[in-house]
């Protein structure tokens, strides 16, 4: 079986690897909260990625069919807009409600475990 | 300036890459819900992982100095047993703050966001 066949509570195997990335969250976070889209220029002073990093990462999304990139000119001078597809607010979603699970399934084992002694916390 | 130099409002600069890798992420949750520590094949298990990969996931968070790996035998066997030291709990519970704040900004663009209409959902 491969890894992505495995099963256990903690395997993650649903976490989207194209979303779990820290740039690449940022972008689908800055575009999700604004469904009509950002310039380029916008996206990146909202992530506070180089040209170079962010054109890479938008690429990649827009491969994937998560973003769409419209090139267009603007008093002359070239202007890039994105934008989420449905696809991609689809997967952001699930993406987010995978990160809900975990944050969930820590706080409810932090409710229930008993105080920690400094045994349990450090291993000497 | 450097990439994690660079303030945004959503770069994620304090996003531990350590931890933001999906195998580490099943170790780690793994760990902090089991606190007395768990053996190479109880995580194995519940991660999902093959051991080579569980192998090489533990030891590079050993070497973060996030785990505590303890070698040692049982009924004659190799027994290796691994838990989240003090600062693996502080890093894990500061990452899970930073996903919790992820959650909490989708959520809210939600409830702020007037109901979307076809044209902000779908770039034809």
């Amino acid at each position: 079986m491969d890894e992505a066949g495995r099963q256990g509570r903690y395997s993650y195997g649903r976490i989207d690897n194209i979303l779990h990335e820290k740039s690449r969250l940022g972008i689908l976070t800055s575009l999700y909260v604004h469904p009509r889209g950002l310039s380029f220029n916008e996206l990146k002073e909202l992530c506070g990625l180089t040209d170079g990093n962010l054109s890479r990462h938008i690429h990649l999304l827009e491969d994937a069919g998560l973003l769409a990139i419209e090139k267009s000119f603007y008093d002359k001078k070239p202007y890039t807009h994105c934008k989420l597809t449905g696809m991609g607010r689809d997967r952001f979603q699930d993406y987010i409600r995978e990160l809900e699970a975990i944050v969930q399934e820590t706080a409810r084992a932090e409710s229930e475990s008993p105080a920690m002694t400094d045994e349990d916390v450090a291993l000497s």
